[in-house]
């Protein structure tokens, strides 16, 4: 972070351009890698899963890969507690099911999906591309994401 | 979001005001309530208390309400899946413990927060109070609070 003091036209230019940032990000500059599972694993290897790729959110899918639930880590740590054998659980019991998914397409605006976020009260958005028989997931958009956004407006503009 | 072609001093304006904003964003203007539990409880009665209190993140204290452990929803439900008697294990055994514990004070800026966040790759820090014998902990900020905050710089300066 270098002074500004006295120097009035390299500040506004600079505020400018991160108003021109924030305006510009798009859901596909900070997404994440989707982490996807079979709607018949059992919900023990869903956590299983979730530890091996060290992600808080899985996406499910049908046999033609199009999004039919999501399982964060809440759900199934509710379902692990009350619950002794998971192994004979399967994931779609317990997931939230389309249509209750809130979901993003890459070309969404940052600010646009982390209202989305907010207001779901959710970890985790599937970026997804529709198709006419279904949703093909292509991505991940998390609460991490829009942190490394809000970094990312700092650095860039070197507050 | 108002026009803003032509209206070059307007947008000059906002943005400098973009810039002051994320600058003197602090801890305090974004935290959440901290929901503390004792050392003693069994990890069975702390997720009762995550669903309970909804939150992602339970600070463990000590009898003088020190801070002396960490514990996530990753760690409750790492514990959960390989053992069947939550009641008899006591939270103490499987916390993230003093001092491998990464804080923030309430007048830190927000920014040097977010950073700790991403790079401990955690979900939450404690805002805490040093006293001569321990933290004391007064808050909780989460990377929930860092997207209410990349949201308010677009909300406040009507992007």
């Amino acid at each position: 972070a270098r002074p500004r003091v006295g120097y009035f036209y390299s500040g506004k230019k600079t505020g400018q351009a991160v108003i021109d940032s924030m305006m510009n990000m798009k859901v596909k500059d900070f997404q994440s890698i989707p982490v996807v599972v079979s709607e018949n694993i059992s919900v023990y290897d869903a956590i299983c899963q979730m530890f091996l790729e060290d992600v808080g959110t899985l996406f499910v899918v049908d046999k033609n890969a199009y999004l039919t639930g999501v399982l964060s880590r809440k759900d199934l740590l509710r379902t692990s507690i009350g619950n002794q054998d998971l192994h004979n659980i399967p994931v779609h019991i317990i997931m939230t099911r389309m249509p209750n998914i809130a979901f993003c397409l890459k070309t969404d605006g940052l600010i646009q999906a982390a209202n989305k976020l907010i207001e779901r009260q959710i970890d985790a958005l599937p970026v997804v591309i529709e198709h006419p028989d279904g949703y093909e997931v292509i991505g991940r958009l998390t609460k991490t994401n829009i942190t490394r956004a809000f970094l990312s407006l700092a650095d860039n503009h070197d507050l």
